[in-house]
């Protein structure tokens, strides 16, 4: 009988390069965020609060968008370095488009490197970047059934985060309803409720992240 | 020489499938409308509204959806003929599933068929389902940004409707700029300002829609 071979635990390409940006990564002594999101969720606006929580750390800005550069310029406000990866019609950013925008960032001198993909609840969810946090960004007006609508980001998120919570008084969006929601798919999940409008709720946010730079980059991790 | 076979305007595996079941939606006299936004512009709300609007014109839905079948239940309660699709993960409703919900659906009865894709702007924009209209929802939560940033689905909308136009007071869009953006990118595409909310704005999109169903399916086309 012919022996088949039977090759095992191979890696996507995608996965490989991946794992590549993370060791580049942990070298670096850098925590890299995934920020994924509906198109107008608000990540570009957690992005710009997250910089200022976190100053004096250094923080580095990877912006992910189909087409346009005005994410990119609105960060690139904040003095700090920033990428913009133009997708040119591409759904969700992958490990191979990061590890050509970190060519042009100076890993090293960052405490974190927050990487905002392109704004879809769905296609993001299947592409890991290397990233050693994965963040999901809902917001009120969305409402407060999208965890069971688009289950895969939600299930496998580190943090999820709501936004817009500023909106509450002139929205239906039950708190507790999402809430149970995202404890059903993930119950490990860090939640937090915040509008990056007034700035409620960012400090928790913030005091979450610094725990992960505190301890440096080898506790935390998605791409085995 | 050898002489190399050139073979022109072959139609994708969907294309073909999208002109079949334009084929068949001509035939039973109903025209289709494909409504494409991201997660939680309203796009089922909207639904409910139409229905709503043209009493006693008969319409039928399709919904789509990564998983859950919410929606399809919310669109049951308005005493219409609603098939739910799940994708299973799969980021766009294409040809081949629209074949198999209209299975399921009385067309020779229906005047109109609102098909609701999957919470998207990006993938969805790439199949053509065999529907005589291109609807894209936005809506203010979101920004006015969007069609910068997702210009496909803009670019080649028959109209675009803007939801929630009830929070203007509590957001900074600016709708000239949206319109702008709009117009640049697609000159001919009817631009409405509604609130599913209110019911603001709802008489002119209804007005446009029941142009259409007036005039039978032969005046309007995208599949070729």
């Amino acid at each position: 009988m012919r022996q088949i071979p039977v090759i095992e635990n191979v890696l996507s390409a995608n996965d490989a390069i991946a794992l590549e940006n993370r060791e580049r990564f942990d070298r670096a002594g850098v925590v890299v965020v995934n920020l994924m999101a509906s198109p107008g969720a608000g990540k570009t606006s957690l992005v710009l609060r997250t910089i200022e929580a976190l100053r004096p750390l250094r923080v580095g800005v990877v912006e992910g968008d189909v087409a346009s550069r005005v994410d990119a310029d609105r960060v690139a406000g904040a003095g700090v370095p920033v990428v913009q990866i133009n997708t040119g019609g591409g759904c969700h950013l992958d490990a191979p488009m990061l590890r050509a925008a970190i060519q042009e960032l100076p890993l090293a001198q960052l405490d974190l490197l927050l990487v905002e993909n392109v704004g879809n609840l769905i296609c993001p969810a299947a592409f890991r970047l290397g990233e050693h946090l994965q963040v999901v960004i809902a917001s009120l007006p969305e409402g407060d059934d999208k965890p069971l609508k688009y289950p895969a980001l939600f299930a496998q998120a580190d943090a999820v985060v709501v936004n817009k919570i500023d909106l509450a008084p002139h929205l239906d969006f039950d708190r507790q309803a999402f809430r149970r929601l995202v404890t059903g798919l993930n119950p490990r999940a860090a939640l937090f409720e915040l509008s990056c409008r007034t700035g409620e709720g960012l400090s928790d946010w913030a005091a979450w992240l610094r725990r992960f730079l505190n301890r440096g980059t080898g506790g935390v991790g998605h791409v085995e």
